[in-house]
């Protein structure tokens, strides 16, 4: 069934959590996105692989991008998604379809000709392969190939914030430590070197590790190191030679990725350490204009961004570049991932009221929010 | 080609080597055992599936067992069999072909009324599915429908024992030990609480075991606590929640299958131990009169066996159990499994001696084993 994205933002993500999109597996809702951004005849509709970039061009003096990834996580038995009063249960829900479709309701409201006006050009860009080994990630494909579909003043990567400006992103390396033993029957273990057992210090120097907290332009970033991988074993009767361990590091954006190497080098003196995959972090860049016009507009003070994300590759091409979304990140990849609907209209509004030409005051309200709703900044359960 | 049990054991070893008979498809060696074994006139045969029985029943007062297996583990381009000098490669050639291979000559040379006379009924078993799961095992299935088949004084078990008499087996038990936590993105680690890291204790208890080695009638046991497999992680950017380690004890025959789960239980004492399988040892019972009469007519010690096999079946069932065959143990299950050619003749010998009436310094040589062969006692490559 085609995406409806003159319906409301709610219904979008859910319609959107229901087309299964695994990473690699992008090609169905990449379809349905693309089929939905076409019929906006103002848009120009660019499809590479499994992006979608979609731009309007009517000469203003400033661009805004707006990016999403449409990929998610492995399903854990979490689509279709479920709705339970304002919650939206589902894989992706948070992670970040309700941002993709914030992003669709903005190419569907705000039109050069009619309906909302904008001081802006914008570009959407709808992507594929985030969550999963870096030189796959479609943005990075584009970036590196077509830097120019991406160029514009600010960039507004949405991401699961809750609602939130969190700026720049930690940068993120996994590495895998190998342990090597001796293979033998296991009624004669004796005359093998069990490598399982040899991986009991590198799993205890994990467990004790103290991650640093550091403050970057009033934002504090926590930093992690964490086995998120294991594998050992030939068969149930035969002792081990190999052992391997991936462990992730996400470090803040004051490290670079050879210092962040170093480091979990030196976390594991007497270990080989071979680096699987990298991507630096992003400082926050909260000083830049169009950054600081954004965060003034959204009127809350920006927090340090935990996870990686996209917002490093702008900054690479020298844009600067926030994470701005309506997905909790506390549950992003989580087995009950969820998110709080009213946080989708809030996020949705936020944007409207930022990119739109008219006031916020004088503006009519694109739906009347619930009296009860909750405040973007409220503790939620 | 029909099986020629009138030839000698090496080539008959090469000829079964050279029919391949992995685990669940011995149809083809099992019909060419059983089509020797028919042409033997004073044999009983019976087939049940892919197991062979042939015994003779002349009324002698003492009955031996001699029992072997058919099958082998997953050929590794090591079938069919190459002859180096006095090595045969080939997959089953130690494990067990070579056993098998002198079975067949006991019992084309052990006649009641022409050829060496024996002083005892003999029942010869050869079976399937030994090297999988043991509720396949095709004597374990006679052992439980027809046990009275295998009635004896002593089971010879033909395994790969290098031509020692290994006594009695170790018991074996696998458990899994599961480490649960919360799933969270590692970016956010902190939210979160890594199954893997709580491993840690798990593996430094397996590091730092010290296992017994136990005398039981003068053999050594020793016993061993491995961990055989160990698996966690749901993606590179995901703090796993389950992290599952499974673990082998090898136990000596002095505990029965109760008291080793017991003991496990309390190595791991804070944590869930889920037993999956057991199978209990063997205790040597060299007292026996039947094994104290084998023992002494090898001139052999005893060493105790430590790897699980069949004996413990015939052990269930009453009857003393010894390990006695050709193959070299150490290669068992190797990718270069083999045997020295010279080590089936020495074993085909010993077992006659003993098993033939006229002692052995005024009985007719079987043929004249080769002036440069090793003592079977002589340490090997």
């Amino acid at each position: 069934m085609p995406l409806d994205i003159e319906t409301d933002v709610v219904s979008l993500t859910t319609a959107l959590v229901d087309i299964a999109s695994v990473s690699g597996d992008e090609k169905p809702i990449a379809d349905a996105v693309e089929l939905a951004v076409r019929q906006l005849d103002y848009l120009d509709v660019e499809r590479d692989g499994n992006v979608v970039l979609a731009r309007t061009d009517v000469g203003r003096p400033q661009r805004i991008v707006l990016a999403g990834h449409l990929d998610t996580v492995p399903i854990a038995d979490n689509v279709p998604s479920r709705r339970e009063g304002d919650i939206l249960h589902g894989c992706g829900s948070s992670d970040m379809k309700s941002g993709v479709a914030v992003m669709l309701r903005m190419a569907a409201l705000l039109r050069p000709a009619t309906g909302f006006g904008t001081p802006y050009d914008l570009t959407y860009v709808f992507y594929d392969c985030e969550e999963i080994e870096a030189e796959r990630n479609g943005l990075g494909r584009i970036a590196s190939q077509h830097a120019d579909l991406l160029r514009a003043d600010l960039a507004i990567v949405l991401e699961p914030t809750n609602g939130a400006v969190e700026a720049g992103c930690q940068g993120t390396l996994r590495v895998e430590i190998t342990l090597r033993g001796t293979r033998a029957h296991s009624a004669r273990a004796w005359l093998g070197d069990n490598a399982i057992h040899a991986a009991a210090p590198v799993l205890q120097r994990l467990a004790d590790y103290q991650a640093r907290a550091v403050d970057i332009d009033g934002c504090l970033y926590r930093e992690g190191l964490s086995a998120v991988r294991i594998n050992g074993g030939v068969a149930g009767n035969v002792i081990p030679d190999v052992c391997t361990v991936t462990i992730n590091f996400r470090f803040a954006p004051d490290r670079d990725v050879a210092g962040a190497i170093a480091h979990v080098r030196e976390v594991f003196t007497g270990y080989e350490v071979v680096v699987i995959d990298s991507a630096p972090g992003a400082l926050p860049r909260l000083a830049e204009p169009a950054a600081a016009a954004f965060v003034a507009a959204t009127g809350r003070p920006p927090v340090a961004k935990f996870g990686w994300t996209d917002v490093a590759r702008f900054a690479e091409l020298g844009i600067p570049a926030v994470n701005f979304g309506p997905g909790d990140p506390d549950v992003a990849h989580a087995r009950d991932e969820r998110v709080d609907v009213r946080v989708i209209e809030r996020v949705e509004q936020a944007l409207l009221d930022y990119l739109r030409e008219t006031p916020v005051d004088d503006a009519p309200p694109l739906d009347a929010p619930p009296l009860d709703a909750p405040p973007l900044d409220q503790p939620r359960g």
